[in-house]
């Protein structure tokens, strides 16, 4: 099951380039060359369009979502039956343009000198290419674009054109919300245009929801333009002679202003967009593209990881944070991390547990307020996930597998009513953040009230067995996919237990705190309730084998048909589109970690022996048909001092989507589990570990590399860590010290710290 | 949850009586006022149609079907991507009556003198009524209609009129194809019309499948008509005065002649068509209605089953054998029996693996040629059954779940790539079959070949532990369908193993026979092969403690979280549409009879003492949430000597539609259930045991009952057998002697024979 690079991407240290057009590429690099900044997100589609090429046009904005026109057929309590998803909006990019009556379409001829390049220090978009008109002229084009990152409403767009003859142009630049979802749907209805004071302005509602976009453009041009409207678009249409070798060049601002569930009218929307397209053009192209640079500065210098001797993952990496700190930097609570980020339209712009699972750690160590505005999503959304326990006949609050608005937005019953991943997951996640910030305002005023609602779902979803001698849950779906309907499955009782025991100790420890007595009091909290949580967790069934150390996966894995993964022949991968359905389901193959899983998210609980014994049995059972399965796989073999295993692992970790490994790129970024590669680099070559009481690390150097050093933001300090042959450097640019174990033993870390590698060789 | 009749018709021994119009029970009326002769059904609709009631205007003919027009939105291998369906056709005795310019519809105003009548001893369903029009004038109106059992293209109607007063009538006979499947799309395409000859036809096909219908219709009456053809019907107009107290009578013969996979053309379809209504409208109505009588005649004399004091029960299984007969007597082999038979469009006209465990039985001992035709149904559709197993990653035949033309019809995954009742069914049928009529060339023609391609599929789905220490089947949920994706169903495990004991004995058996070897090598049936089969069924596991005589219903059933069904309140049922569709699938209730249905096909196997502790442990845990669990119930307490359970299992056996105990036969007669309530009386009371060496016999006298009779076709001898206070009698015509095992005790039975009862008191 090898998988193979497919590179066409140039490597260079803090840029993404393209030089040549691979049009066999197209939508590979629509997804590579995506921007966003929390706020919208737009694929790296060419603003003139193109013909004949495999290309999904995509504009997004984080929250503007609507729900399927067709109901889900399968009608039973707790299905769910209509589906949510980020609905494809405004192309405020798009321009048609025509020299001498040829339409430029890179689709129809191939250009000469193209050149495409994504700076990394600005958020850039440039593409630069000369195009040959049928008439012989030789023109040459220049496409420049990005999205503020200070700013988040705006956007900018450059277009330079020179032709080597006179030439008679004619370009138009639309606000077009003729888009199709899924290339089939177009889910917005026009609501109001104008053109006025040199701004044109198209405002635009979801279908069946009330997301409105407001989107308002001003042309610095010295060209005159004709204004039209048509139904969800506007246009500015300039004709003009362009003489020989002049260049004529239109910068086009643009701000995008959204109300997700109407809060706006489109007055106000109206009203602040031309506020702040207005200031946006007083202060220019330029100075907008500086102050990007700044932002891409502080972030790198607060995020990067610099890895010595190796050019391809410092790339890999380097892209890696520039798509997390793209998609997610926590500016608003009401905006989640979806799979594929703001990027294309696979898993319907979803959330899902990877959030607080995958994501979390990068922004809890590089903006904790990030990671805490992440967690805020779930509290916002409290009122959904109750209404989805309601829905599964359970108390409490059940947290979706996939969503956008905090409803469940899947409606696979086998997943979504038995997969409580997220449940746990949030509490892991604030379990997490509180841990390593000691943030307990945050459990005051959101966590607790957030975890006694999941205690409570996950206590009425629960079971107890016929004679009562242990609790636990039936008909679940762990992690690991391909284990469908099991009882006992020990992840999903492991972080049960986990959320309950931290639940009862959180409410033990704070018990006289005014704000826990209120809350218990309003949730209805009482002893008979307590007492049930303590028998449940007491008496919670884990599967553990003290002779073997190892956990069983699910009561009765060990006894079902087994299948060695490398007897499947190649084709037959993924084994989703070419096995029966049930087959998937009925043999001891994992698709992912599940035992593994919870002994990572609570590695500090579990003996490097246990860890060895697990990885060791299921590894080889595991066929890694999800990309966030091999970073976990890499943390446990650095670990368990597997180095050759861990650098396997770790092979296409950064490069996931750049080299497009799973062949899939196309449809979006895998912007969740290239989160993994950061953990695969942090936790498992730093062997860094956050569940315990001090930050532990455990460094090692993989045999390839000079050395990497990478930032950790830990308790208001600020380290930087390096570790080369030199050894492991923690320097910081104050003297407060804090306790890091490192190799298992306490340190006290100040402005700068020393020590040797302790790791073996292999 | 104890149901509750819903009487409202007369108790009469050989008719079905509605007495006064109910218009509340309009569409449940439909259901059981349905006629049918297996080539077709109508239901029990009012020929001139009724507005602002509940009504579903519902004609079929089996095996004229179609595809959904949508995809099942799931898409992985083995899941159906487009189901089919029995599809309503032709409305061939759809009227417009209009009187005085006043259209009669009883769903505007109330008839008076009401009075609906369907004759078991004909098949005559006559409606008769007064009407008050709005003029004051008071019209009696008279409609009779059945469908000819031995010439099944011909259907008879006759319409009487007759008004006080003179008056202006307006009558129109349609064939009327703008029929609605699910009231909501028309599935045919008009082909063809004519009128000549007196005689008018319409021939429409299906829209994406080959069949064809055409249908052709004479009016015997004395007025001129105006023929008009319209998109998919053609009419007749009658425009005429009619004196007072003068009647007017129309007889109208049909002729419905269909084509299931455009075997014929519209042109030979029309041909014969219209030669066969001349040879009806030749013979006449009357002689028709003799004929018909002639033929329930004989079926009474040789399936009726009667009981003496018990009025309600004589009605209800009259009424059973009336209908069991109308849906299926084995003309056609390319015919089968919808769970609905052919008076609804519920499960979309599907068979399920009721066919061969509920209705098989009725057949095999009233006309085994019947028996015979139904099993050919799955002779024939073996290719579908093959290409369903490659589906499943399989070899062999893989029956489907829901079928009308052999292909799967479920795209639910977790039932169709699941359950496989339908093929361990078609071997269970074949057994019984063959072993109740000695027909032995079956097995050689169309048996062995089944059996081997079902015994293929069950070993390449079956799978090894992973110590391969037992063989059994995971992922499976047996005929319990609470449970779902189970390990080691015992039922299914059980039926597997009964299946390859069954085929490597015959295989032993008939080895050198020429036919069979031909067959095995046509089918590469190899020693390796029957070695397999060997060691899969000796490591089969099957789930029996000796020391409790239980058998475990799947690995794990024992430990899962109780529910004692008395606590669920009333209003939670059906489970289906109250619980969160999850929830229905993690604990220890039970549907219908899963260990209990195994331990009643292979009865013989048993012993009581193992009997009993099976039912005493299931019986408590089951909920009887389908139509088919309270008989096989039934049948076990009157083994056991539970005589009062055994009663009140029966209860509403034979009148579930009669009496609309489930509330919904509105969808149609539940045909395939209340073939079990035959089986209630022969198997239950009377003790029939049919799996074994020799027929046996254990009759007891239900309490209130103070005898029964019934009729048993048993290798070529008629027997009735009369149980009453006198004792067992079993009577025939002839001297041959056949061996029947009664109260445990073998006897030869000749012409007469009486045995004491011995059934024991409570």
């Amino acid at each position: 099951m090898g998988k193979i690079a497919n590179r066409y991407l140039e490597v260079l240290p803090f840029a993404i380039r393209e030089e040549g057009f691979h049009s066999d590429r197209s939508s590979v690099s629509e997804s590579i060359f995506a921007l966003a900044n929390e706020y919208m997100g737009v694929r790296g589609t060419f603003e003139e369009g193109v013909s004949s090429l495999d290309s999904l046009r995509g504009s997004y904005f984080n929250g503007i979502y609507d729900y399927a026109l067709e109901p889900t057929p399968i009608h039973y309590k707790g299905i769910v039956q209509r589906t949510h998803f980020m609905v494809n909006a405004m192309d405020w990019l798009k321009v048609t343009l025509i020299i001498d009556q040829e339409q430029i379409d890179l689709g129809k001829k191939a250009p000469h000198n193209f050149v495409r390049n994504l700076d990394l220090k600005s958020g850039l978009l440039t593409r630069e290419f000369s195009y040959t008109l049928d008439n012989g002229k030789e023109v040459k084009l220049c496409f420049s674009r990005f999205l503020s990152m200070n700013h988040a409403h705006r956007g900018y767009q450059k277009i330079s054109i020179r032709a080597n003859q006179d030439a008679e142009v004619s370009l138009t630049f639309h606000l077009d919300s003729n888009v199709l979802m899924w290339k089939s749907d177009c889910y917005f209805t026009d609501q109001d245009h104008f053109d006025a004071n040199k701004i044109s302005g198209l405002g635009v509602k979801t279908l069946t929801t009330e997301g409105r976009v407001y989107s308002v453009m001003e042309i610095d041009s010295p060209y005159e333009y004709e204004f039209v409207h048509t139904n969800r678009e506007v246009k500015r249409l300039y004709h003009f002679h362009l003489k020989g070798n002049e260049q004529a060049v239109f910068t086009r601002y643009v701000v995008n202003n959204i109300a997700k569930q109407g809060e706006k009218t489109f007055g106000e929307l109206k009203k602040e967009a031309i506020q702040e397209l207005e200031q946006a053009v007083n202060e220019g192209y330029d100075l907008a593209l500086t102050d990007n640079s700044l932002f891409w500065s502080r972030v790198f210098d607060q995020r990067d990881i610099e890895i010595f001797g190796d050019e391809v993952n410092q790339q890999g990496i380097r892209y890696t944070i520039f798509q997390l700190t793209q998609t997610y930097h926590g500016v608003d609570p009401s905006d989640n991390i979806g799979a594929k980020g703001l990027t294309g339209e696979a898993y319907s712009g979803h959330a899902f547990w990877d959030s607080e699972t995958y994501c979390l750690p990068f922004y809890l160590f590089n903006e904790p307020e990030a990671a805490r505005n992440l967690l805020l999503f779930r509290y916002h959304t409290l009122k959904q996930a109750k209404a989805r326990a309601k829905d599964l006949d359970c108390e409490g609050a059940c947290y979706p597998i996939a969503t956008l608005n905090g409803e469940e937005g899947c409606n696979l019953w086998q997943h979504a009513s038995t997969q409580f991943q997220p449940s746990t997951g949030v509490a892991y996640g604030i379990f997490h953040y509180v841990n390593v910030t000691k943030d307990i305002d945050f459990i005051f005023d959101y966590g607790m009230e957030m975890l006694l609602e999941i205690t409570k779902f996950l206590l009425t979803r629960g079971q107890w067995n016929s004679r009562h001698t242990h609790f636990g849950f039936y008909g679940v779906m762990g992690p690991d996919e391909f284990q469908l309907m099991v009882n006992h499955n020990t992840y999903t009782n492991y972080m049960a237990k986990a959320t309950f025991d931290y639940t009862l100790n959180l409410l033990n420890e704070f018990r006289t705190q005014e704000k826990i007595i209120k809350l218990c009091k309003r949730l209805e909290i009482n002893e008979e309730l307590i007492t049930r949580i303590k028998e449940a967790s007491a008496k919670m069934l884990i599967l553990f084998d003290s002779t073997t150390n190892l956990f069983e996966q699910h009561l009765g894995f060990y006894d079902l048909p087994h299948i060695d993964p490398d007897s499947i022949p190649v084709t037959d991968f993924p084994l989703y589109s070419h096995w029966s359905y049930d087959r998937i389901y009925r043999n001891d193959l994992i698709k992912q970690p599940d035992v593994l899983m919870f002994m990572f998210l609570y590695s500090s609980r579990f003996s490097l022996v246990e860890k060895k014994a697990n990885y060791d049995f299921y590894e080889p059972k595991t066929i890694h048909e999800s990309s966030l399965s091999p970073s976990v796989h890499s943390i446990f073999a650095s670990e368990i001092g597997y180095k050759q295993a861990a650098l396997d692992f770790f092979g296409f970790a950064t490069r996931m989507d750049l080299d497009d490994y799973n062949r899939n790129t196309n449809e979006g970024l895998h912007v969740t589990s290239i989160a993994a590669s950061w953990m695969n680099i942090v936790y498992g070559f730093a062997g860094l570990r956050s569940d315990g009481e001090h930050l532990a690390l455990n460094p090692h150097l993989p045999t390839y590399w000079q050395g990497y050093k990478f930032h950790l933001l830990y308790r208001n300090k600020r380290l930087v860590i390096t570790i080369n042959s030199a050894g492991v450097t923690i320097d910081s640019l104050d003297d407060k010290k804090v306790t890091i174990v490192i190799y298992g033993q306490n340190y006290e870390v100040g402005k700068h710290f020393v020590l040797p590698l302790q790791y073996e060789e292999e």
